[in-house]
């Protein structure tokens, strides 16, 4: 009987320990794994040998849930990439082989790696060395990203939280700037380099006929400044307080950052040139153009890891992914991903399939343009009505001492 | 029979419509009321008669209670200061007399204003200009602050809930920073230009054994970048990841504020001069100083109307000290604010009192030398012993297709 490895790679989610916790779970369940190893610090620590006995530590059902409800990567993350699969260094190639003795002395038969874009590949890459080097070991990858930009599945885990984070905290922001009479432009900035999908949750309340920001950009439709001073004035003649959801990573026509080209060439305290956000550089806009009140709000790191209001729909999908990537490994898949597939007809259900790495790696899916206005200022009702069920239902964890409860891999 | 009118004012919490609700089932309790008006934006709207009749809007006790999970102000809020007492100024009187005229126009025998300091100056100089005009209105405060800053009352209503926003946002955020194995500050920016009591409470995970902030900076103390520098120093010695908790509001031994000092002077793309937050400014001295990895998460208006994850505790406390507030009027009191006293004894529970508004007026309440350690780097356990009450239990509004319901005065 073979065992198993489960790492975690890249940015944090609300939702990374709920696959995190569905791996272990199948684990447990199937007959044909012994052990589940976690690495620490993902594929960078299994080069240090670093992993712990999952089963000497998730000893309780509890255990279980308090992880599913726990932010961030239990076991650790990194953002290591492994050499390009036609690599002839030999350097590069011992470092495979590296790998592989180490997996080998732990009898590893499944190996389980929960990350975005990068860690795909990795999974891409170790399971072409396995076929190189004749390993048995089977490769499956578990996708997780608030930014739902991976190819190949109907939404990525985490994302869902995410969105819920946004559009919850969005609405309590819209009531907070309603209640002056000055004129003021409230500008939120949410992450999405490349894909807007998770600014588009901020107008899930439109919905519902509820208060949602009065514009939104996503990266995918470039950013005219002339555009969006005209809309804010327009939008101030009819009430005094607006509020703008943006993503971080919106460009200009020359595909050049907002975020960057109004501050090239600043300088800080110390010699550094300035980056400023997204936010605050549209900020300086709406004072130099409008000279009303504005305001930035970045949803920072926050946004990512807000465990305590996440989205009971991602978190229950994220267990069952993760177990059905255990199912996959065990039935011989290799080389390949759990996703999720959207069923046809008006209730929302998706069911777990398997993702060809090879088409998911190194791909970044945006936002469709028929799922944005064509101002450009807005995303699409089918847009929202996408989104929507993915929100659906409140994972909340337990409170002690009216502090959230959260789960240690090393207590 | 007497009608009664409330107002909100000030910036916005997530429990200031809470007391609001407190205030209106006082009045419809009370069988010395007919109707209850509410300011719209406070005195601001009140001079320009804009007032709505809540008899009509609050129909349900199902209103009531959305109304108490909703953040920000319903009714609106302004920023106005009323003309000194010892004021000669004709115009000045004027105003004033405008306004008993207006309240005599709608039958007012009762007037609340919730708010913070400014608010309870406004209750001190109407309750003034009541006696000097023979009016026989009754003025009664009641507080709101996330700050905590207001004299003659054991807390203020709305802070425990900010206060549990922020703890359990920073202990989310410290999960998300410790998946790394590179060295890494991140520095959370927290509310409190004068006092320090919201960023003592990020430290409230201490008093449980839980992840907490390294090191918490409160404007009480004057801050030492020297300082600050060798102690993050000695910490990356032990450890790759620090999270810092800071007041906006930090200053140095002259009095200057850390978030002006050092981008004084400089100016931004449109020429204006550049005031950074203090986080910012923090983060550049660990680029400067150390070197590594830093960032900043600024709280900003996320920590005041997070309503979605308020403290049960506060709620409860800030209905009850509304509905006191009218027993306060109703029983003769004028010129006053209601507020809490907390009872001697391990279990803890606050009364409602009558604070006297002369003393409560213009007062800022820091936290007091001893709550905060020698170093100035971090709080005392008493500290959290005195904070951590008012965190418990969670108030979660209702959820509507996966987002939350808030209740709004012009449906």
């Amino acid at each position: 009987m073979k065992n198993a490895i489960v790492g975690q790679s890249g940015g944090p989610t609300a939702a990374i320990n709920a696959t995190l916790s569905g791996v272990i779970r199948g684990c447990f369940e199937s007959k044909e794994i012994d052990k589940v190893y976690g690495m620490l610090n993902g594929i960078e620590g299994l080069f240090e040998r670093r992993v712990c006995v999952l089963n000497d530590i998730m000893t309780s059902e509890a255990d279980l849930v308090a992880l599913e409800k726990t932010p961030a990567a239990a076991l650790g993350s990194c953002r290591k990439k492994l050499p390009a699969i036609d690599t002839t260094d030999a350097d590069d190639i011992e470092k495979y082989k590296k790998l592989f003795e180490i997996l080998d002395e732990y009898n590893v038969g499944y190996f389980f790696y929960i990350g975005g874009n990068d860690s795909m590949d990795t999974i891409r890459k170790m399971s072409h060395f396995a076929k190189m080097f004749g390993s048995d070991i089977k490769f499956v990858g578990v996708p997780k990203t608030i930014d739902n930009d991976l190819d190949c599945t109907d939404h990525t885990p985490g994302y869902g939280s995410a969105a819920k984070y946004v559009a919850t905290s969005v609405s309590e922001i819209i009531r907070d700037t309603a209640v002056y009479t000055v004129k003021a432009v409230t500008i939120v900035e949410i992450m999405g380099r490349d894909a807007g999908w998770l600014t588009a949750s901020a107008a899930l309340p439109t919905l519902f006929g509820k208060p949602a920001p009065d514009l939104v950009y996503l990266p995918e439709v470039p950013f005219s400044v002339d555009d969006f001073i005209n809309d804010l004035k327009a939008l101030l003649e009819k009430k005094p307080n607006i509020v703008v959801a943006v993503s971080e990573g919106v460009r200009d026509k020359h595909g050049a950052y907002i975020g960057e080209s109004e501050q090239a060439g600043k300088i800080d305290a110390f010699g550094h040139k300035y980056l400023a956000g997204t936010g605050r550089v549209l900020e300086s806009y709406v004072r130099e153009y409008i000279g009303c009140k504005a305001r930035t709000v970045e949803m920072s790191l926050l946004q990512r890891c807000a465990a305590h209001i996440a989205s009971k729909t991602d978190i229950e999908e994220s267990v069952r992914v993760g177990k059905y990537a255990v199912t996959l490994a065990v039935s011989g898949e290799t080389g390949c991903m759990a996703a999720y597939e959207r069923r046809a007809g008006s209730d929302y259900f998706c069911d777990c399939k398997k993702a060809n790495i090879e088409s998911v790696a190194n791909v970044v899916r945006s936002v469709p343009r028929h799922f944005i206005n064509s101002r450009g200022n807005n995303v699409t009702e089918d847009c929202l009505k996408w989104i929507a069920p993915l929100v659906e239902g409140e994972s909340i964890p337990e409170f002690e001492n009216g502090l959230p409860v959260h789960f240690s891999i090393n207590r």
